[in-house]
């Protein structure tokens, strides 16, 4: 048996009376208990993957998960890519923690954090960002299309997919966070774009997203996948995705949208390109997101292609979906060094903070990094 | 049956075997389940109760609790004062939410904390400081050594006192916290005080304490005491009290103390001081706390004494302790404008930040409050 936060219920459950599921999912358990959840993004901005800015970047990457440095390393790591809105190139750190204090020591201590903490806004030719995501485990919710592959927070050691029941209909996501058993997570105000865009460049800023932000990181994995399969993914299921990613970013006002970025997943070794994306979109609220995928005609095209391929190919489907779902406290602040106005949620933040040059007491300006 | 979170233990428990308490003791329960409990801290600091800031400041308060405003209101309210180290009088909104969302509508619609909020820090004749202590109720321990009323935390809706036997011994503290279960609480780093103080005055700022800070508020009550045990309480207990509390101020950097403040609670009325105190103590972790009650002879002293009166005079004892304590995750920020440098957690900071006087987008700089 694996744990799990449980509350008794007071919110009534989604889950229509006698469903089953049309396709077998499987979800994260735990092997055993623990309290707060951290991903944790930290990214160099720059012009592209020939840029200067990178070979310093991987080498603080490098260090941090290797020799003394190594202490305290995230427990699952990746190195991701993605064009984003401005045309910059972002190579972003992902790193999981299912301890909360091994996380706090890594950023007071660990090669990668250090680095960012003390970069002069002023002075670097590139930018910087870094977006922890921390949470207790009741805030977080996770579905796979396939068990055989670790993905995400799932590659993280003490947990395992199991097969579920709790999925194939609208409010399965919400039904799978046990703080919903309890609580509407709903946001304190409107969704609203900043009046004007944060001046950004040169400057370190931190940007706060309103309570119970949704975090969602959706990921797509066709790497073993081959002939039909694989032109299938490329021909029709890909695009249909890209086509609701693309309708979520252009109508961020309406959808909730507070930021999405597609990346790509890299080989840690090489950096080439994996076949393997995932998107990390974040929305006003739950609802937000469910409201996409219960009433947009994008959703359905790609829920229902999806499904219907799971169906057509059983177990011998190479093409894996999941996603992992958090839903943030309050005090979540994400840090911007010298990015552009559009970067991550500034255009959407509740609160953007610009933290002075050389801080108000000569010490590293963000001394715990984030 | 109360509501609790509970974990299998992974980390031993401190209670000796067979142990049993000296004297009765009670604790908090939940009606129903919750997540986050929140208490918030929102001070007016001046020269004294006759500053002019203190009517407009009290305005706001009463603002909070009436009418239209009055939504999301706090569901248990004080109000306290103290004088602080640099002689300055300090006025205290103090508020617990069991509802984060329900606190997180608060900070962005109430009187209080929008004024707070739009305060201009080079401009304001007076200093002002937001604390908001909000955690997963795993990291929340009470005791009360009276079950007849109702204190800070307790003094909220769809809770009750309920007698226990985690008390009376070394570490009991420490087992009340559901997360002791599987977590030895520990900071990223060591207590260390800033290498210079911040430059506070007439600037915004926002200063972080390390994971796992340990939140106490003490609190004594003698309103109904009277002859024998008033006497005994102003003159024997309150000076050994005292003392402690001077002992962790004075020896700081040795202790773990970040901040300690000897509050007076005042009726909400007529603002008249109460027979009534609490300390706010900021610990660099539970361990320093318990460092001290352990180690230290006065608390010894204190501790003592306030167990042979419960004793002598057992249920007629008038003479009421308490506290609460709340164990930090990493994010929590304070705010602090135009304060003097000794203020709150100032001079221990993980990170101090500087906020820019209008904000790097034009809008309010701390558009949530905190």
């Amino acid at each position: 048996m694996s744990w799990t936060p449980d509350y008794p219920r007071t919110v009534p459950e989604r889950r229509p009376p006698g469903h089953r599921p049309r396709a077998p999912r499987w979800t994260l358990g735990f092997d055993a208990p623990l309290s707060l959840v951290t991903s944790d993004y930290l990214a160099l901005q720059c012009a592209g993957p020939d840029d200067p800015a990178v070979g310093p970047f991987l080498e603080r990457v490098r260090a941090c998960h290797t020799g003394r440095d190594g202490a305290d390393a995230p427990e699952a790591w990746e190195l991701l890519s993605f064009t984003d809105e401005a045309g910059r190139h972002n190579l972003v750190h992902l790193g999981y923690w299912r301890d909360a204090t091994s996380h706090a020591r890594w950023l007071a201590t660990a090669p990668l954090p250090r680095w960012f903490a003390e970069l002069d806004a002023a002075a670097v030719p590139f930018g910087a960002w870094h977006e922890v995501v921390q949470v207790p485990l009741d805030r977080v919710e996770t579905i796979y299309s396939d068990p055989r592959r670790a993905f995400g927070l799932a590659a993280c050691p003490g947990t395992r997919r199991e097969s579920m029941t709790v999925n194939g209909y609208f409010g399965a996501a919400r039904d799978r966070l046990p703080l919903s058993a309890i609580d509407p997570l709903e946001a304190a105000g409107p969704h609203r774009r900043r009046a004007r865009p944060a001046a950004s460049e040169g400057r370190r800023l931190r940007a706060e997203c309103g309570h119970n932000t949704a975090v969602i990181r959706s990921g797509q994995y066709w790497q073993r996948a081959e002939g039909e399969q694989l032109a299938d993914y490329t021909e029709a299921l890909e695009p249909k995705l890209m086509a609701g990613m693309a309708h979520l970013r252009e109508a961020a006002d309406a959808e909730g949208t507070l930021s999405l970025r597609v990346m790509t997943s890299l080989d840690r070794e090489t950096l080439r390109p994996l076949r393997e994306t995932s998107v990390l979109g974040h929305f006003h609220t739950l609802a937000a997101l469910e409201g996409w995928a219960a009433g947009h005609a994008t959703h359905a095209a790609i829920y229902e292609h999806a499904i219907a391929k799971n169906r057509q190919y059983g177990e011998a489907r190479t093409v894996v979906t999941w996603h992992e779902v958090f839903v943030l406290p309050r005090t979540a602040a994400f840090a911007y060094v010298n990015c552009h106005p559009a970067t991550g949620i500034l255009p959407y933040a509740t609160s953007v903070l610009a933290v002075e040059p050389d801080g108000p007491a000569g010490d590293s300006p963000a001394a715990y990094g984030g």
